[in-house]
C-alpha cells in the first residue's frame, strides 16, 4: 500500500487516537522487530490504543481499508510473531496498562493486555495480598503477549504455562467485535474453549486486550540453590530422577559450561564453569526442607558438587536475575550479534538422549552455541549468537535447528515448548502437526476471512 | 430420512462393520438417551467401530448420504449431548476399548475413546505403575466422553479437569479425516490449541477416538472423613475458609440434609442426617496429617461435629461409593423418576451467597430437591427427581434452573461447571457467553459445513 492509499485511513486513525497514532520513523523502527534475528518490514504506522473500544475502532478502520494488523506487546518474543509485514499497522498494547480488578479471595485478577508480569506482581505486593502471578518467562513481558504466545518459562514445572493460568480473555476479532471468553469460575463446560484457542494464536485470530488470570499464594518458604555437575548428562539424569521421584520443585534449570561462562562474565558472578542446575523449592518449611534434602542426595549420586544456597531474598534475586539474563549473556559472547534460539520440548524420559544428539550436532558445527533449558518440563534451548546479515551463519543455524526439531518429533515431542511459531517455525509446525495444521488454517480463514490479523505468521 | 433413503447407506455400513452395525430396536433404544430427563428420537442405527479407520469410513458414508452422527460413550451425561436426533446414526465408542500405550516414566498413557476411567486405573494397578488417572466424575464414564464433555468431578479441586489432563487427541473430523492433535511433550506452543478446542465440544466438531492423558502418582498417604454441620451455610463457610487458607485438599464435597438422608437409604449407611462435608486428603504422610488437622480446626469453629475417619481402603471406598451414587440416591427418593440436575459454578467468594439464594428459591417451590456439590471449585448441583412426562414439573425445574443460572452469571460464574451444554443449556450458554457464541458457531460451521456432527447440540 503506497502513501496515497494510506491518506484516508491515517486521517481516520489520527482522528480516533490523536497523538497516540504515530508515523514517526523512530517509533516505526522500534516496533519493527522482536528480540531475535528475525527481520521484518517497517510498519506504516503505530497505534497506541488505551481501551477495548479504541482497539475495536482501529481494527474496523483497518478492515475497511484492508490494512494488515500486527499486535505488539513488549517485543520480547524470539520467533518473529511481532515482526511487521509490508503495509501493516502495528497496534502496540503498552498503553493498555491498567490493572482492572483484583479479587484476592478468589485469587484472580483482570488486567489490560499491556500490563507486564513484574508490574502486576509489584501491585499485588503493594496491596498486601500475599499472592503472585507465577508464570515467569524471564523477560518482563506483557501478560497479553504472554497469553498470545502461550508462554511459560522457569516456573512452569510447578505452576504450569499460560494455558493453565488464564480464566478468560477479552479479544477484539477481525471485524472489530469485542468478545469476552470464559468467566471467573474456576472451571466451566460452557461451549468451546475459546480462551485456550486464543492463547497461543499469536494475534492471528484476534487481539487479546484483557486477561483474567489465576493467582498463586506466595509460598511460606523458598529456597534456591546452584549446583555444578561433571557433565551435562549427569545434570540431566539428576533431573529425570528427581521428576520421576515426584520431588516438589518450583524451578529446575540447566545451563551448560559455555553458558555458565557467559553468565559469569555478563552478570559479574563467579560460579564454577561447569554444567549447572539452578534449583528453586516452594512450599511449607517442612516440604522445602524435605525436597531440598532429596534433591541434594540424588544430585550427589550423579557426581554433583555441593549445593550453593541463596539464603536471603537479595541473593536469590541475584541468582535468578543471572538465569534470566542468560539469553543476553549468550549474545554478549559475541558483541553486536543477534540471537537465534531453538526451543524443542520432549517427554522427560527422552531428554538425555535428545540433548546428547543435539550436542553431537553442535560439535561438528562451525557455530558457537550455548545450551540452557527448563529441563523439568523436557524443554531446552540452544542459543546461537549470529553475525547480523550473515546468511551462511543463519543457514547453518537453521539447518541445525531443523535437525533438533527432527530429533524431538521422533521422540513424540514438539518443535516449540514456549516460544511459539511466528515466522521461524512454520515449516516445523507442518512437520509436527500434519493434518491438524489444515484444521488450524480453516479456523483462521473462518475467523479472519480478509487475512488481516498478523498475516504470514504460524502458516506458510 | 425414511427407510428407502437408508437402504444404500445401511448396506455400505453393514459391509464396513458387519455385525457391528445394528438396526435392532433394543440396541437403538439403548442408545437413544443419557442419564437425565432429556429425551431424543431413536437413532436409525448404531455403529460399533473398533479403529480410527472404521470411524473415518463410517463418517465418510454419513457425509455422502447426509446422515447426522451422534457419538455415544457410556450414556452417563446429563445434558442430552448424546441424545439422538431424527434420522441419525449413533456411533457408539464402547468397542474402541484398547489401552494403546503406557509410558510410566513420562506419566502418560494413550487410550481409545471407549476405555473407561476405572478400566484404565485397574490396568495401571495391574502393571504395578503406582500411577492413576485422577479425574473422577463419579460415574465410570469413557475417557473419550469425559474429554468431549470437559468433565471433572470430585477431584478437580486438586487435580484439575479434563482440560488440564489431556496432552493430545485423535479426532475424526466431519469429512472423515483422521487428525492427531498435541504431542507427548508436557508443554507446547505449536499453533492453535486444537486439543482444548475439541475438549468440551461435545462431538459437534468431530469424534474423539483416542486420548493421550497425563497420569498422577498415587499419593503416599490418603485420608477420608465425613463431617456433619448445623447448617449448609456453616459447611460452605468452612470450605471457603479452607480454600482461602490454601489447605491441600484432594476432594471436598457438600451434601445437604435431604441428600444425606437419600444416601443413607440408597447405600445402607447410617450417617447423621445433616448438611455434611466429605473430605479427602492426598500427599505425604506429613502433609495429610497437617491438612487434616487444620481442616478439623476450621470446621469446628463453624460448629461442625467430629470428623468420622475412613481408616482403611474398604471403608474409604464405601464412603466415596456413597458419594458417587448420590445422583441415583436422589432419584431413588421417588422411584421411577427421571433426573433434572443443575450445574452452576461460581467464584468461591460468592459460593455461600449463591447457595443461599438457591435454597430460598427451592423453599418456595412445589418440587422436592436435594443439593450436593464439588464446593472446593465453587460448583454445586440441585437434583430434581421428576415424574417422567410431567410437563408442569419439568417446566418448574427449568424455571428454577434458569434462576440459579442467573444468580451464577451475576456473580461472574458459569451455567455449567462440568455437565456441558448438550440440549439443556443452549439458551443459558447464549446468556453467559454472548458474542462468543457467534464465534463458536463460526468455528462449527467452518469445521462441519454440512452440520452432521451431533447437530442441535450446544447451539440453539
Amino acid at each position: 500500500m503506497n502513501q496515497h492509499d494510506l491518506k484516508n485511513p491515517h486521517k481516520e486513525l489520527r482522528s480516533l487516537l490523536g497523538t497516540r497514532f504515530s508515523t514517526d520513523d523512530t517509533v516505526r523502527d522500534t516496533h519493527a522487530r522482536d528480540a531475535s534475528h528475525h527481520q521484518g518490514a517497517l510498519p506504516n504506522a503505530v497505534a497506541f490504543p488505551k481501551t477495548n473500544i479504541e482497539v475495536s475502532e482501529t481494527v474496523k478502520i483497518c478492515a475497511k481499508y484492508n490494512i494488515p494488523i500486527i499486535p505488539y506487546g513488549t517485543g520480547t518474543g524470539v520467533e518473529g510473531a511481532a515482526v511487521a509485514t509490508e503495509g501493516a499497522l502495528c497496534i502496540a498494547l503498552n498503553e493498555m496498562n491498567r490493572i482492572l480488578s483484583v479479587n484476592a479471595d478468589d485469587r484472580d485478577v483482570t488486567v489490560q493486555a499491556g500490563v507486564t508480569r513484574l508490574q502486576l506482581n509489584k501491585h499485588l505486593v503493594q496491596l498486601g495480598t500475599e499472592l503472585h502471578f507465577p508464570v515467569d518467562p524471564g523477560a518482563d513481558a506483557s501478560l497479553g503477549g504472554m497469553a498470545a504466545t502461550r508462554a511459560s518459562g522457569t516456573s512452569a514445572v510447578c505452576y504450569g504455562t499460560m494455558q493453565d493460568n488464564v480464566l478468560g480473555l477479552t479479544v477484539i476479532t477481525a471485524d472489530g467485535t469485542v468478545v469476552r471468553t470464559g468467566s471467573r469460575a474456576r472451571k466451566s463446560a460452557a461451549g468451546y474453549d475459546l480462551t485456550r484457542l486464543f492463547i497461543g494464536s499469536e494475534g492471528t485470530l484476534g487481539i487479546i486486550t484483557e486477561t483474567t488470570l489465576k493467582l498463586a499464594r506466595l509460598p511460606e518458604a523458598i529456597a534456591s540453590a546452584v549446583c555444578a555437575f561433571p557433565t551435562v548428562d549427569a545434570a540431566v539424569n539428576t533431573v529425570i530422577e528427581l521428576m520421576g521421584a515426584g520431588v516438589s520443585i518450583a524451578r529446575i534449570e540447566l545451563l551448560d559450561k559455555l553458558q555458565m561462562d557467559a553468565v559469569n562474565k555478563y552478570s559479574g558472578l563467579e560460579y564454577e564453569v561447569a554444567p549447572t542446575l539452578f534449583f528453586e523449592f516452594h512450599g511449607s518449611t517442612h516440604t522445602v526442607a524435605e525436597s531440598s534434602k532429596i534433591a541434594g542426595t540424588i544430585a550427589s549420586t550423579h557426581g554433583s558438587g555441593d549445593f550453593r544456597w541463596a539464603t536471603d531474598e537479595t541473593e536469590r534475586k541475584r541468582l535468578w536475575q543471572a538465569r534470566y539474563d542468560s539469553y543476553y549473556a549468550a549474545l554478549n559472547r559475541r558483541p553486536g550479534s543477534v540471537g537465534y534460539v531453538t526451543d524443542v520440548c520432549v517427554p522427560i524420559s527422552r531428554l538425555a538422549e535428545c540433548i546428547a544428539k543435539t550436542k553431537t550436532v553442535l560439535k561438528s558445527s562451525n557455530l558457537s552455541a550455548t545450551m540452557l533449558g527448563h529441563v523439568g518440563d523436557g524443554n531446552f534451548h540452544v542459543v546461537f549468537p549470529l553475525e547480523p546479515g550473515n546468511k551462511d551463519e543463519l543457514a547453518e543455524a537453521q539447518q541445525i535447528s531443523e535437525q533438533i526439531v527432527d530429533f524431538a518429533l521422533k521422540m513424540d515431542g514438539t518443535c516449540t515448548g514456549e516460544h511459539g511459531i511466528g515466522i521461524g517455525k512454520r515449516a516445523a509446525l507442518k512437520k509436527e502437526q500434519g493434518e491438524a495444521v489444515e484444521l488450524m488454517r480453516t479456523i483462521k480463514h473462518a475467523l479472519d476471512p480478509q487475512n488481516l490479523m498478523n498475516p504470514g505468521k504460524i502458516f506458510l
